[in-house]
């Protein structure tokens, strides 16, 4: 860099900074000062990837596993998630429900809030004593992935090769942590399954075994669905929501079931829209691609679009 | 390795070298040689992270920020976004307005193109100078993120878990760049985002405060899209082109409105697609999901897809 | 952490430890346990990083190349990812064809295996004597992508910016392993590619050159599908399968043709779904945005919606 830029700084860098200094006394929302930090998104993706080498031991980057090593190996992973789990848990709860900004820049102090910190150790460790649950349902999944797919060669591919997976691995460690009562931090988890994958399934949804993905971008499942097991559905899917009440005062109304029930061996083809929280998909029943459904459908029941009118010219 | 692997190398990888080589002076547009680099990928993920740690401080990788310490913060990041972006904003003037791929290769050397040195570092500075601007735009974003979701539980979930705030972040970043004349920079940067979020929005277009995406997933906001304030969008939405006019010789026209216009608190719904440089939606209309426009809907209309006739069977 | 937690790890964490460990015998999918490792993740993204420096050199990390120093500089490269590749292919050859999961637990040695392993290394460097090859194909992509979008300026752009042509290099590298009887690492290349894109190309597929793909997202080609050359696809295009014969057992047929055949100069406009291993679009014609097709499109035909009817209120 010339001189000129040094010059440039000194004329402009320290009006520029007390300027944006000042918008953060100005705006309240889009900052966070304070001794007591925010959850970090790069130690939730640090849990995640941890997570992902001991429910898939071998397909990760440890090699040479075998059951004279891999005690070791899946402890020290567990202890290693458990310290860092149980500090963003102990975050996450400290500002969703303790608390405020205000609070925050008062000098709120972590340690002094030792409730908090034990809340957040005992949901760390009640997660963790869900792991072997979540890798029997994630088995499923993957037998789910292989059989249904003609493309898919091994259960290998399987785990290495299919964003649905991915996605619903995310989902099934991050529904875990939302029925311990976890804020935020799950949302952060599907969120990143969702920038990898295209695939958005609120942590709050309910979802039976055997669940299988294809393809995916675009897939959105809501907060409030119900989905049984032996469930396929395929990229543009949505599971959404038909509209939103509000409340006397103006403001959305947050909590009641807006999304859909999908019933056990149901498929739902490319990019089919169900809407509604009181929509039933019944068992069997198989919804066309680029469907469109409002309302409920029977079990064993084909619904496909009226073949479209098209102009060819 | 073993000894195979060597022979095989000898016998092999020079021959194939040289042919490859041989490719870059027989192919003229994949390669960059010169002395003059082209702007780095990297460099500019960098700077939208280091933006990012200054538009919303305290929700980054820095703990502890509170009114005595951020001048502190915030000066040297500006520093030094500002000695990265001055220089990338040089390199693109430099190839995009200056010299031609054989210029380069002749010797085109940058330390003596001093003004175009000077018309970086003068870009950057402008921009800046903007923060202070966008930061209080964003501040919309999140309150329409919050307000536009009942699944968003509070202020910090929409920061740190909603797609379309990151995109619309790193878009508000690269329009003013792309304001202040910079080629290639602000593509980069949606790009980027666009990987991320699965949400492309092109650096040219123009959108007002209190913009909210959800989901997100396949949204396409055109180059020449003008939209309104308190505007809400769903995944899968497509503001684009309707057709491209070709000038006399056969070369696509480059720079005129090809993209709709949206008025204030406009929704537009999951999948649908708008079109064409004079389709404008006008104030407090409502477009459907799934629904096609492809001309001007009167405000305080909603524009609903005939219910589809569906086949069950 | 507090002495709480010591404790609480002491009561927990070593049952939990051994809880998961027993699942790993208890299933047998989600686990691969033994001397000899899986490819590995991570190292596929850093060939396919080292790929792009060669194939687009000057447009990555480094800068300064000339036609001076460009052999050394490939060819560094070049045996860094022979030593990569052939490791990795001969991983996945032993796995896919070779030993069960059961022989790697008894102790199949990848070092005894020299067959495998002059296999793996065959095979690289049949990939790299294609390179010049791929480099070829790749700059006619680079045209396409330039001469069919009005918002692109420059070809630095469509290298920099166009995610369309990132799907397709990493589809063309795959692609070429794919041919070469390569398992498992090509799919795996190619869903990092969708991870970042949202484009779904699998290698099975054959696509000619001067192919583009705008915006991108949603975009799904499938493995048997055949594509001529100037082909223009744009977001959410799926290129699928209309159903699934099963085989006597109920089990999915595996390899047959299930997806269409696209021929030179055809346009597939946005959402649009084609569907069907003897759909043929043929040459010339225009497929509109979200249009529906299961059966064979004439040369030179357009094939558009019937103008939707929407309700307007």
């Amino acid at each position: 860099m010339s001189l000129i830029s040094i010059q440039l700084k000194e004329a402009n860098l320290p009006d520029i900074t007390r300027k944006l200094v000042e918008t953060c006394a100005e705006y309240r929302t889009i900052q966070h000062l304070g001794p007591c930090p925010m959850p970090t998104h790069d130690v939730v993706v640090e849990i995640l990837n941890d997570l992902a080498e001991v429910l898939y031991p071998g397909f990760g980057t440890r090699n040479n596993l075998h059951l004279g090593n891999i005690t070791y190996f899946m402890g020290e992973i567990l202890d290693r998630v458990f310290d860092k789990l149980a500090v963003q848990i102990t975050l996450s709860l400290c500002h969703t429900n303790g608390c405020s900004p205000e609070d925050c820049a008062n000098g709120c102090d972590l340690s002094q809030r030792s409730e908090v910190v034990r809340d957040g150790q005992d949901k760390a460790m009640a997660f963790l004593a869900r792991l072997p649950e979540i890798r029997k349902v994630l088995e499923t999944d993957v037998e789910a992935t292989y059989a249904g797919d003609p493309a898919c060669r091994s259960f290998a591919e399987a785990i290495f090769c299919y964003p649905g997976l991915k996605a619903i691995t995310v989902y099934r460690i991050a529904h875990e942590l939302h029925l311990l009562g976890v804020p935020l931090i799950p949302r952060m988890m599907t969120e990143w399954a969702h920038s990898r994958t295209g695939i958005d399934i609120h942590p709050g949804a309910t979802i039976g075994p055997h669940f299988f993905i294809d393809h995916g971008t675009g897939v959105v499942i809501g907060e409030t669905c119900e989905i049984g097991e032996w469930v396929k559905l395929y990229q543009g899917v949505t599971l959404g929501a038909l509209s939103f009440p509000k409340d006397d005062s103006g403001q959305l109304v947050r909590g009641m079931k807006r999304h859909p029930t999908i019933q056990d061996h149901v498929v739902i083809y490319a990019n089919a829209t169900v809407l509604g929280g009181e929509t039933v998909i019944g068992e069997n029943s198989v919804v066309g691609s680029s469907v469109w459904v409002m309302k409920s459908v029977e079990p064993n029941t084909t619904v496909l679009m009226e073949k479209p009118k098209l102009i060819v010219r």
